[in-house]
Formats: structure tokens, sequence, C-alpha cells
């Protein structure tokens, strides 16, 4: 009975919803370029969002920039299995990302590891620890976009 | 010291992604659907591609699994935020989301306490338990696109 329920479902809300294969997480490469655009749209716009504070413009409330942080993390880690090969044509990803495979994931790794830092410092309320991590973590895009983006 | 280079890291790296001002998280609708939609995205990807091991077509990796919820439950209480006031021209989204909040609301919290639910059975190595969690989950995404979002 569950079964049938389930396959109902599978048939009539879920199949907009189930693109991907048993064999990938990604069955085509524009699943994978509209993922990792989508984990990069929200991992921009939640480092983002803290900057009023970092900058001094609004009150630094440590509690919700640590929730936001944790969020933060776990969106840090999505968006580098969506880099599968084959989906380079017609986007901003550069070749070096898959020619120069060690270098891009050392690029990822610098910056999971910048967000955690950020993590560590964003609960203690203490505003130069958060500025520090903020712009290490800045400096982590920074680096990664200007190797392996194509420039706007 | 630190001040001055996170100004420059402002204005070189961080303009583009720095979109949001200080007075909220999204300076325009745009923003807002660009994001709602990016977090629909994932967790699209991030449900469905569970599919295979509910269906019974590939082997259920508890460890994984669970993994996988747990970005999912975070990615759950992402998009709401964003269905701003204003934030309707153009998209697929009913007027409903703003003339019943309370009903909106009521479907974001179905969908959450889903996941949340799913979280808790998914390491267990369950495969009913889990099953009945996903159907249970997949309806709840379906009576949210029933109501307030418009048929494709």
């Amino acid at each position: 009975m569950k079964k049938i329920k389930l396959l109902l479902l599978a048939l009539t809300v879920a199949a907009p919803l189930f693109a991907q294969t048993a064999q990938a997480q990604f069955a085509k490469p524009e699943d994978a370029v509209k993922y990792r655009k989508a984990s990069l749209t929200l991992i921009s716009s939640h480092f983002g969002r803290m900057q009023p504070t970092v900058k001094g413009a609004t009150p630094y409330d440590a509690a919700a920039i640590k929730a936001n942080v944790d969020v933060l993390k776990t969106l840090s880690t999505l968006p580098w299995a969506a880099f599968t090969a084959g989906s380079q044509a017609g986007t901003d990803a550069k070749p070096e990302i898959w020619s120069d495979a060690a270098g891009f994931k050392q690029a990822q790794q610098k910056f999971e590891a910048a967000v955690v830092k950020l993590s560590e410092v964003s609960g203690s309320g203490d505003l130069e620890k958060l500025r520090a991590a903020f712009g290490d973590t800045a400096a982590s895009c920074k680096a990664c976009h200007d190797s392996y983006r194509v420039k706007k």
C-alpha cells in the first residue's frame, strides 16, 4: 500500500522534482550547472548579509550571526560535487577547474576552512575576530574566482 | 589595517557579492526571487537524489542518506523568508502566499516537520520507515505546490 502511495506520488507531485537518475546526482550537465549556481547564489547571500555587521553599520547580534554562519557552513560544502565532467560549456567556469583539479580542490578547501574559522568566532561577540575571519573568507572567494572563473 | 584590507576587499572581490543592504536581507524583489528559486532547486535536488534508495533501486546506505537529509534539514528552512512583499510579479508564486499568509506558514511548517521526521528515521537503516517519511515529505511538497504555486 505504501508502495502504491509512493508510486502515485512519484507520478504526480514528484515527477518534476526527480530529475536525477540512480546512476548520478546529476543526470545532465545542465542539472549540475543549475545546482552549483543555486548553491553559490545562497552562499553569496548568506555571506553578504553579514557585511553590515562586519562594517559596524548594524549591531553585532552574535546569535543571529552564528545561526547564519551555521547555514553558510552547510552551504560551503555543496557546490563542488556539481562541477562534473562535461559541464563547462556555456558557463563562467574556466577549464582549469578540470585541468587543475588539485588546485581547484585546494581552493575549495581553503574556503571551507575559512568558513569553519568564521563559525568558530561568529558566536563570540568579538567584532574584530569576526571581521578578520570574514575578510579571510572573502579573500578565499576572490582567490578561487580569480583562478577558476571567467572574468565578467 | 584590517579595516583597510576589508574595504579593499569590499571594493574588489566582494562588491558583486554584497547586493544586500543593511535594511533587509534582500535589497530588491529580484534578489528574493533568485534566492528562493535557488533554495528550492537545492531542496529538489537533495530530496530527489534519495529516490533510488527509497525505490529500492540502490542499496540503503544509511550514513549517506542521513548526511543528505541533514543538508536537506538546513535547506528546508531557507526559502520562506524570501517570499517578501512585492516579489510575486513574473513568478509562479500565487497571490495566496501573501493573502493567506497563515496557511502558507502552516504548509511550510508541515514540510519542515516532515523533513525533521525524515531526519529522525534516515540513519536507522529501516527502509520502510524511510519510505514512509519520504512519502510524507513528498506529500507536503505537493500540498504546498497545489495551493501556492501556479500550475505549470
